[in-house]
């Protein structure tokens, strides 16, 4: 097939696109009409097959992942999804994963109000760089560097159950084995949370004048809580007896990545504020004068991790 | 080294950022914030090694050449380019590499307004991916589809040097031995057109309000100007003697890809608006009735070209 071929195999089921999409796939850019004072948020995020995603994966569920970790990003700023570009590298390609490739990105942009709008087809090592862009109040961003001393630390669900899938994926052949015959809708409980992670999008634009600092987990929660205490100036500790885990013990779950939870702090007169969206939000700790991240046992001693936490490098 | 200190040495040599960049690399996703009344123009391309830059090209002139290709399609649509994320995918890193990659990157957005706004690193066989990101007045992009019966057909400067270059590279083993010596400012001329590439970002710009449709030549001119001629439900005729070529015959020239200048159409009572910017504009020929691309010799007669034009996947 084509290049052109596989292009339209990629958008043959896409609904009509809306009204602020000016141009979408098709000519030399896509073209976005902002609604007025808003700021735009980007971010990029690839995953290479054999590191991000294990060979074999399918294509929707590969569309699915790269697309959602992208999304999680715009949430932790507190962005409203408008639009992505998929850039999309292959050693060959047919119509047929073409359009399983775009089913799984439309499972992935569902509700988020992301529609795909442009993207690139090259030949080579499969490997899948999403581009997500997003829209802000002028001035509303959820950034790293607000976290102040005394605020309460936040997570919106459970930590750990990705590492737990990654380890059935990684320990048994047999599942290993039916994972090519898998789809969005086919995935086995245990395996949802690393291969299909759910960004908390609908979250991060509710928690906009909310939230001092947000962050989501994908390098692991002691990582990206030291990312927010950097850029803030600031201090954390967790209480690792308040920290909700799924499938591994605490001290792995703060060093498990992929997560895609959100972690943000919160002053505490407006935490009454938080939303109630069906979303287990969790207060794991505090926000501290000093520097770095310390993890309080239940008999108020500081203990250690079990390792460091995941490097997308 | 770390994923963090890769970051660090590539941003390290970066100027401070611009007032309209909320928030650039270090957060979860950059934010900028637009000019008003304005549409937010998007595109994305990848560059893989062995198939889109030879292996052994520097960090340079590999990013030079991954920004200024982007670049090219903003300026296709007449956009202002604002930001643009680099997604990097190599399978070592070190610190010198990152800074000589982000050397090349400042080379290609010199005086364009492009601005190194976010990005990923991931470890895998050596490919980039970058995402720009322009403004344009509400309205005005210079899109494929505008070309009308009667406008006259130009190019921003010759076409087949690229060809040329990259056949220099693929026949010559002491030049390709050179390669991975060579700097941005230390490429021989006989290698420059395919190598750093000119993107036309002032010319895109002056063409809002002049040209009925744009595009570049990056798949060949004929294959490009099919593309216009699909999409604005016409047909063109290229006069192959008025045709701008350097260091290939002719036939070739127009199925030769690579090439970054602009390919427009003009209505004829606009064409004493072009700039006057240094550039060769050349027209080559006419929009038409019907569908599809003809080659007419200086005798009248219709030329096939040597071959098909280049295909990206």
């Amino acid at each position: 097939m084509s290049e052109f071929d596989l292009i339209d195999a990629l958008l043959a089921d896409e609904p009509p696109l809306p009204s602020w999409v000016s141009m979408g796939p098709g000519d030399d850019a896509a073209v976005l009409a902002p609604p007025p004072d808003s700021e735009w948020v980007l971010s990029t995020d690839t995953l290479v097959e054999g590191r991000h995603f294990f060979a074999g994966t399918p294509p929707d569920l590969l569309a699915y992942r790269a697309l959602a970790v992208n999304l999680s990003d715009l949430a932790a700023m507190g962005a409203a999804p408008s639009g992505f570009l998929v850039a999309l590298v292959a050693p060959e390609l047919d119509g047929a994963w073409c359009r399983r490739f775009s089913a799984g990105l439309r499972a992935a942009s569902a509700d988020s109000g992301a529609r795909l709008v442009g993207g690139n087809l090259a030949r080579g090592p499969l490997a899948v760089t999403v581009t997500v862009t997003g829209t802000l109040p002028r001035g509303s961003a959820l950034l790293r560097s607000g976290a102040a001393v005394g605020d309460v630390i936040y997570v919106s669900g459970p930590i750990g159950a990705a590492l737990a899938a990654r380890r059935v994926l990684e320990g048994d052949a047999a599942v290993r084995a039916a994972l090519p015959g898998m789809s969005v809708n086919e995935v086995p409980d245990a395996l949802r949370a690393y291969l299909l992670p759910t960004a908390r999008v609908a979250l991060g634009a509710q928690l906009r004048g909310i939230a001092s600092a947000c962050i989501d987990v994908s390098d692991g929660l002691l990582a990206d809580l030291a990312h927010i205490c950097d850029r803030s100036s600031v201090a954390a500790q967790i209480d690792l007896e308040s920290l909700p885990v799924k499938g591994v013990n605490p001290l792995e779950a703060v060093v498990a990545g992929d997560d895609y939870e959100l972690l943000f702090t919160v002053p505490e007169e407006r935490a009454m504020h938080l939303p109630d969206n069906g979303l287990a939000l969790t207060a794991i700790g505090r926000i501290e004068h000093g520097a770095g991240v310390r993890l309080m046992a239940a008999d108020g001693r500081e203990v250690a991790p079990a390792e460091r936490g995941w490097s997308h490098f």
